[in-house]
């Protein structure tokens, strides 16, 4: 190994993260960039020319999921992979899932500045559609990736436009098709993604970068309560079919059997709409979400599996349906490449800690497929998913000096 | 009197009402009309040449209240007045409003048809902004005329679009420059507004006219709660501020509170607005609106100012504010119009029965002014704001000849 030679360049990387925060900028230092839009593809061909000025091929798969390659010395050996995703919530910040690709970019560039070859070769990955915001369903490209579903599973998912995913997919890799096309799915030797941590700990604990062992389950659900509309002046209160009233007692009971004494458990019903939506009208309908997530899987299950029964329940006067729309399984990662992200910290001399993850990553994915790691950097307070999001420049360097570390080791 | 001369054309009236169905109109029978905009100046234009076709005056006031008169044989006396509103909810129907507005025209008509001439003018009326869909508060036209706020009071109140209450009535004002301008406000002798009922009990006694009594009180509020967002797969449940667990402790303690054994009490929580309302985001804004009618004054202002005090107390870890947007007291009804419609339905042989009104309507806000009534039609199954609502034409026929008798005997 050639650690010694392998510096990251820090003023490099940041200049890259700002340059892409200006495509779908909002108010605040935040970033709106949705998947599958013109901005997502503004941003992929900015990066495309810095893959470039290494050397790095690029190609694009089915699920729209964008790659860059260095060869190894070894043109037989399963590459090591490294990645994230660069959409956005509506509004993100200006580092969730973006830093992950941009450090691996990183990591490779800093490569090919010291002058090494690895055995192995080295993909960099930016996984089509994390978030989930813009089609209800996140980690489509890692999920399509990894043989979870094929990328025709969420076709008729729409937008607020309308828009469904086929359409969009279908659209972004025409507007694509100049790029070399690969197929989909392999089996890399090992995988890391790099991100913000997305929570307070690591700040807390003034620590430079965790190593995360796991990610918790996460089950999405949406509930649908069917009332009937009435008058507000006119209508009897005890003869109605409110459907807002219905919901708010399955949220009732759903938020009391979710509680946990050991708050592990995290319960959030945090999007709810109501129809007509009228101040003097009845609702006659009501969807809200269920977001359920847990490290265990068997305590995840159980939780999960009692949502429609309780909501049942809860109905007066009205109907309701639960749909599950995600399920992804609590992960552990592979002590192989747990270690070797330690080790790697180690010789770089950055602090460092062992923590699991609350949000879901596409490495929960990936997992599934080949040896996956983590490595966070701290997010200051813990936010994200807000403008204010931030990780300074010196903690991002710090975790792709983990990244580039770790890669380079893996690869050899 | 004339009773016998004066015959209302039930053809010429259904035709008129089907002819503005068709200006705003929305799948299912429905009309989305709302008030102030360039589809209510459409069918406002439609009425005005109808209007024109008998010699009926047209003017326009501050408001946007839009008269046409026919005069009497003594100019001196104060008029009668007719009339209801045109515009509708988003998903109307093709009869609440408009209805009482083409009523009017048609009993002018009939008395034109009859060569009666009153010794009072009888004036129609269509007041503006009776919904109150478009700008969150409705009746702002009788409201302005009968002197209980200005014109300008409601400038700031803005539509999904952003447009302000102010900008849309210079619009509009602007775009009827052509017609007469006429003074706000006037002491008419007597007011009389034809409606469909927006409740079941005509249709399930089966009798063909309501004599109102007198409308219920309605108080409007909007609740704000303010929490903070977080993750929902990072940040623990114990520690959150999540706005929409605490507007649903609101809701629940208001609708325990609000609670009517005699079911006379009618509240309704219609209108809610989660944000950022992402399904993975801890709501940090939750808006919703509480409807509170009752016809007892003293027992409405008791039960709605005891609002604040119950949200504010469900509060756990959100900060919650209340606001009162819109109040109307219960109105009593003058007996000598009651009467006068009474009579008028004994005249026709049309069935009638007094009942009290659980909608608000703009004559609540006339009757401050002058000696109001209003006569109900059946409305199928009392479905209303909302495009199943339905009164057939020979209903509406004979609500129009009473009125019609009403209108002759109080301006003779």
């Amino acid at each position: 190994m050639d650690n010694a030679k392998l510096v990251i360049s820090e003023a490099r990387q940041w200049d890259r993260l700002m340059a892409l925060a200006e495509i779908g900028a909002i108010v605040g230092d935040g970033v709106n960039r949705q998947a599958l839009t013109a901005l997502d593809r503004q941003a992929r061909r900015l990066v495309i020319g810095w893959a470039a000025e290494i050397g790095a091929s690029v190609s694009v798969d089915a699920a729209a999921n964008l790659w860059f390659r260095v060869e190894g010395s070894d043109p037989a050996a399963a590459p090591v992979l490294t990645g994230s995703h660069m959409d956005t919530q509506p509004k993100g910040g200006r580092f969730d899932g973006i830093y992950g690709v941009i450090a691996g970019l990183e990591a490779i560039a800093a490569l090919h500045d010291a002058g090494i070859v690895t055995r192995r070769p080295i993909e960099v990955v930016a996984w089509t559609n994390e978030e989930g915001c813009r089609f209800g369903i996140g980690c489509t490209g890692s999920m399509s990736w990894a043989g979870v579903h094929p990328t025709d599973f969420w076709d008729d998912r729409r937008d607020l436009a309308g828009v469904g995913y086929g359409k969009a997919l279908a659209e972004h890799l025409a507007a694509e098709a100049d790029i070399p096309r690969r197929a989909l799915g392999g089996v890399p030797h090992a995988y890391i993604e790099a991100h913000i941590e997305q929570g307070p700990l690591l700040e807390a604990a003034g620590v430079d970068v965790g190593v995360v062992t796991g990610i918790q389950g996460s089950r999405w659900f949406t509930v649908t309560v069917q009332g009937e509309s009435a008058h507000a002046g006119t209508s009897p209160v005890r003869g109605r079919k409110d459907a807002l009233q219905d919901a708010m007692r399955a949220i009732s009971a759903l938020s009391g059997a979710m509680d946990d004494p050991a708050d592990v458990l995290r319960f959030t019903v945090g999007h709810m709409v109501v129809l007509p939506n009228a101040s003097n009208s009845v609702a006659d309908h009501v969807t809200f979400s269920v977001d359920l997530r847990h490290p265990d899987g068997a305590f995840l299950t159980a939780r999960g599996d009692a949502i429609t029964g309780i909501v049942d329940a809860a109905m007066t006067t009205c109907t309701a349906s639960v749909h599950e729309g995600f399920n992804a399984q609590p992960v552990v990662f592979a002590a192989s490449v747990v270690d070797a992200i330690e080790a790697a910290a180690e010789a770089a001399s950055v602090s460092h800690v062992r923590l699991a993850s609350g949000a879901f990553h596409d490495a929960q994915f990936v997992s599934g497929v080949a040896p996956s790691g983590m490595i966070f950097v701290p997010s200051h307070k813990g936010i994200s998913h807000n403008p204010a999001e931030f990780s300074s420049s010196a903690q991002l360097a710090a975790g792709t000096q983990v990244l580039a570390n770790a890669l380079l080791a893996l690869a050899s």
